[in-house]
């Protein structure tokens, strides 16, 4: 597969997958497969990173982090330190009732969490992945999307897509 | 001038502007005309409130806002207590390069700024208003401009249009 395809593919559904070989199957139901991610206690009040729009799915979306990640984006430094964490909120891109060509964001969707640590995630380049919806981890099919089109998209950005938003 | 109006102006361009009668001129080159408001020191690190994105300026914006703020939409109580501040950063929706249908912010546009002081502002629904382009406050034309907005579109909200985002 080349950068195209995963890129064209990346906008309107998750990226392609790619088999892993890791221990399937979910560590306690709370957390994610393959990467035993959960969501950090508190995530909601963490700083600001950037915010999206992904028309595709018809999302918005918001880009918090940790002390440790905000810390490393203030800094321009890469990659990530352990510990750093970065979670993608998502919400519904809902019109605003009577204000033509303003959205908001409405229901929330998803959750994703990325974990910086280079020993335990090794193999899929320092980052855990955990993808949330109402709270529980999606499957593990889905899981195994998220390191290779990280890898193929941003290996240049320690596997991060956002930027610091000033 | 009725709310359909108002509104249909509201996602395009500024407010109607309406005569106001404050003090016209700048208390100090970084203080708002009218209000007096100015930029507050470490908004950026503030909490997120919500996201949006106007298609009429093409901008994605976020809704930060301080501790007294936070509070009060945790607790969903209005009106907002004297003290809060909310601050909306604004960056052009620019496509992300190569991934069909994701745009991220961009460089940023505006930072405007609401103060609650209902003392103070009495006669703009206890609000204080600035808006404010690479750090220096806009002309007082367009200051005029907010409240009016603000009062004939959110007045059953505290003339706050941003709700909490999940």
């Amino acid at each position: 597969m080349n950068r195209a395809s995963i890129l064209a593919f990346w906008g309107a559904t998750a990226c392609i997958v790619a088999p892993m070989a890791f221990a399937a199957g979910y560590a306690d139901d709370q957390s994610s497969p393959i990467y035993g991610v959960k969501i950090p206690v508190g995530y909601r009040r963490w700083e600001l990173v950037a915010v999206a729009h992904e028309q595709g799915f018809n999302e918005l979306r918001a880009v918090v982090g940790n002390s440790l990640s905000i810390k490393a984006y203030g800094e321009g430094r890469l990659p990530f330190p352990n510990g750093a964490m970065l979670v993608k909120l998502a919400w519904k891109h809902v019109p605003l009732s009577g204000a033509g060509g303003a959205f908001v964001s409405g229901p929330a969707t998803t959750v994703q969490v990325m974990v910086k640590d280079s020993r335990k995630y090794a193999a899929t380049g320092g980052w855990g992945f955990g993808r949330f919806i109402n709270g529980k981890p999606v499957d593990e099919a889905q899981h195994k999307t998220c390191f290779p089109c990280h890898e193929a998209n941003v290996k240049n950005h320690d596997l991060v897509f956002t930027r610091f938003a000033p």
